[in-house]
C-alpha cells in the first residue's frame, strides 16, 4: 500500500473545516475579550450594518413603568464600527465576578446570538450567550482543577402521574468508589424551567463541585427533578419532539407536584446510596419551586430537615382545591413542632413575590417558628438564585 | 395573613415573562414549521432587512472549487418578505426523513441563528440550528415513547496521561436494577470533537434507546471518551474557562490516545457490570476516531471482536514516531489471525478520506481479511456517521 502522506489530507480537512466555518461562524474574531482588568470588550463581524448593540445583565439596568408598578429590564450599548466591519464595545469600568448574559442587537433586529461565542443558555424560550468574570462568585461556577461530581440524565416512573419522567441527578466525587450513604437536596425549578434549569442556568455542578473541594459544603447529592408533572421531560427530550418551549402547561402548582413526590424519594432512595434519616434530606427551589418546598415539606414533615424558598411563590391562586392546600397553618404548626434544623428564606428587595413573602414571614413570626431570613439586592434572576444555592448549600447536614 | 391572589402575581410574572422574552427572543413566530407534508417553512422576523437568506444541509448543496478538487457546501435559499417584516421560505418539496441543520443570512451577516428555534447543536466553534423530519431515520434520532436508558457525564484519572478527564457513558434502560453483565462500545469522535459529539450531533442516547426498544440492538453501555490527550474535557467544561473552541490541538493522531486507552477500558470495566470477554467489546470511531479504532484494535488484538471504521483516517503522518505506529502489516496479521468477529468500513462517495479507504482495503484484501463494506452516498459528515452508527450497532454481541 502506497503511503499516502495524512499530511495532505490534513491540509484538506482544514480546507474544508475553513469552509465550514466560514459558513457556520468560526470567524477569527475574539468576543468577548476579558481584558486583565476584567473590562470586556464585545465585537460584531458586520460590515454592511448601520447600528449594532449589545444588551444584557452586565450593563446597568434600564428602569421601565409597566402596569404593576417600575421594572428592570437589561441595558443596552452602543458599538462603534472599526476597521474590516468589525464593531466594538469596551464596559466603561471593570465588571464585578459573575456569570453574565448578553446578545446583540443589530439594525434593530434582536436576540442576535454572538457567532464567537459557543457558550449559550436557554431560558424558557429564547437563548443567549454567557461569560464568566472570575475572581468572585464567578469562580464558584467555574469549572476548576478539583475533583468532580457526576451528572445523570436519567428516567423513573412515577406510578402516582402514571409515567415516566425524566430526571437529573450529582452524585459528588468519589460517590462510586465510596461505601457511604450520603445526605440529599431536592432541588426543584421555577415556571418555565425543567430538570436541565438548575444546571445549565443554575451551574450546580460547578457550585457543588467547588463548595465540596473548599470543604464548605457536605458531599451530598443532589437530585433535580421537572416539576411540570405534564411533562415527561425537558423541551427536546420527551415525546413532543423539538417543540417550541413555552409556560402555558396544564395542571400548574394545582397539588399534584406534591402529591407524587414520594414517587421521587422513593426512587432516589431505592436506586442511590442514600441516608434516609431526615436530617439528611433538605428541599429547595426557586420561584414555583420554592413554592412546591413549601408545600412539600410541610406536606410530609417527618421529612425535611432544611427547607430553602428561594424568591418563592407562596399560596395558590383560589381556584386551585387540591388538599394539599388546606389548613395552611395545621400543617407549619405540625411541620414546626417537629423542629426543622434551617427553614430559609431569600429573596431580592425588586422581586415581584417580595410582599408575599413579607406576608409569609409575618405568619411565622406571629407563630413564633424560626427561621433565616437573607434579603438580597435585585429581583426575580437566575443570579440571586445561584447566589442562593451557594450560600444554602454550606448550611445543610452539618 | 391575607391570601394575596396569586392570579396577580402570576399576571405580574407573564408581564415580566413577556418583557423578558421580547428581549430575549421569544417572539411569536413558529420556524421552522413542518407541515404534514413534510415540506418545511422558515421564518424570519426582520423588518427592516434587504434580504434574508436560510442556509443548511436540507438545501442541495453548492459545488465548489479548491485547490484539492471539488467540494460540497451548503446550499442557500431566498426568503421573501410578508406582511409585519416576517421574512418566509417554504421548501418546495417535501423533505426526506433525517435531522438537518440551518442558520439564517440577513443582509450577508452570516451564521444568524433563528431566535424562534432554541434547537442548536454546536460543530467546533459553530452554533446552528437543528430540526427533524419524522416517517425515517429522523424517527431513529427522535426520543420516542420506548424505555430510555441514562446518559451520565463524569470524570475518570488517566495514570498514563497523568490527570482527571472527562467521558460520557450511557448505560442502556434497565442496568440499574437488573444484576447483569453487558457488553461495551467505546465510540470515538472525530478532529475537533470531544466526549459531547456523539450525544448532540450523533444522537447517540436517541438511537441506542430506540434500536434497542425495538429489538434490534442488544441492550450494551456504549462509552464516549475524549480523544484530544491533551483535553481534560470539551470546551466549557475543563478548568480553561469559556474559550472559542478550536482543533488546533497538540497532541493529535501520534500515539498518546492508543496508548493511553487502556486506562478508560480499566475504569469502565471497575466502574460498570461489564461483560469482559473479547466477544462483549466492540470499538468505532469516526474519522480520527475510526483511525484510533483501527489502531487501538490492532495494538490489543485480544480485546475487541467487533471494529468499526466510519470514515476513517487511516495512517499517521510521516513525523509521528510512536510504536503504535510501526509494523502495521504485522499487527494486522497478528489481530486477524484472532478472527475478530466483525471489521467494519463504511465512507461516502465524495469523502476526502475516499482513497485512503481504497488503499487500506486493497491491503485487507491482498492478505484476504474479511471485513464488511459499506458505501454510502456524501462525504465527511454527521448525517452519515449517524447512519453508520444505526448500521453498525444492530450487528453487535450477537
Amino acid at each position: 500500500m502506497r503511503k499516502t502522506s495524512l499530511f495532505l489530507l490534513f491540509a484538506l480537512m482544514s480546507t474544508i473545516l475553513f469552509a465550514q466555518q466560514s459558513l457556520w461562524g468560526g470567524q477569527k474574531i475574539v468576543s468577548p475579550e476579558i481584558h486583565p482588568d476584567n473590562t470586556v470588550t464585545f465585537r460584531f463581524f458586520a460590515p454592511k450594518a448601520v447600528k449594532v448593540q449589545v444588551t444584557g445583565d452586565f450593563l446597568p439596568p434600564q428602569k421601565i413603568e409597566t402596569q404593576y408598578g417600575k421594572m428592570d429590564i437589561p441595558g443596552v450599548a452602543d458599538l462603534k464600527e472599526g476597521k474590516d466591519g468589525v464593531w466594538e464595545y469596551t464596559t466603561p469600568a471593570p465588571l464585578p465576578s459573575e456569570l453574565y448574559n448578553y446578545t446583540f442587537i443589530v439594525d434593530g433586529l434582536t436576540n442576535v446570538i454572538d457567532p464567537n461565542n459557543v457558550y449559550v443558555s436557554r431560558d424558557v424560550a429564547s437563548l443567549f450567550n454567557i461569560f464568566i468574570i472570575k475572581g468572585g462568585c464567578g469562580d464558584l461556577y467555574s469549572v476548576n482543577k478539583v475533583p468532580h461530581g457526576s451528572l445523570t440524565q436519567r428516567w423513573y416512573n412515577s406510578p402516582t402521574l402514571g409515567y415516566d419522567r425524566r430526571i437529573t441527578i450529582y452524585t459528588p466525587a468519589g460517590y462510586e468508589t465510596s461505601r457511604k450513604r450520603y445526605p440529599v437536596l431536592y432541588l426543584l425549578h421555577g415556571m418555565g424551567g425543567d430538570e436541565e434549569a438548575w444546571i445549565t442556568l443554575g451551574r450546580t455542578v460547578q457550585i457543588m463541585d467547588n463548595l465540596i473541594a473548599e470543604g464548605k459544603a457536605k458531599p451530598m447529592i443532589v437530585v433535580m427533578p421537572n416539576g411540570n408533572v405534564d411533562q415527561e421531560a425537558a423541551p427536546g427530550e420527551s415525546s413532543l419532539g423539538l417543540y417550541k418551549p413555552h409556560t402555558d402547561l396544564p395542571r400548574t402548582m394545582e397539588g399534584s407536584m406534591e402529591a407524587s413526590f414520594p414517587d421521587i424519594m422513593k426512587f432516589v432512595e431505592s436506586n442511590y446510596r442514600v441516608d434516609k434519616k431526615k436530617s439528611a434530606r433538605a428541599i429547595a427551589g426557586l420561584s414555583m419551586g420554592g413554592y412546591h418546598s413549601l408545600h412539600i415539606s410541610k406536606e410530609y414533615p417527618d421529612k425535611f430537615d432544611y427547607v430553602g424558598l428561594f424568591s418563592a411563590a407562596i399560596l395558590p391562586g383560589k381556584e386551585k382545591t387540591s388538599p394539599v392546600y388546606t389548613d395552611l397553618e395545621g400543617k407549619l404548626a405540625k411541620q414546626f413542632s417537629k423542629a426543622p434544623k434551617l427553614y430559609w428564606i431569600a429573596i431580592g428587595k425588586t422581586d415581584f413575590l417580595y410582599k408575599a413573602n413579607e406576608e409569609y414571614r409575618a405568619l411565622l413570626d406571629k407563630k413564633h417558628y424560626p427561621y433565616i431570613y437573607r434579603e438580597s439586592e435585585g429581583g426575580h434572576i437566575w443570579r440571586n438564585w445561584r447566589i442562593y444555592l451557594s450560600e444554602f448549600v454550606p448550611m445543610l447536614f452539618k
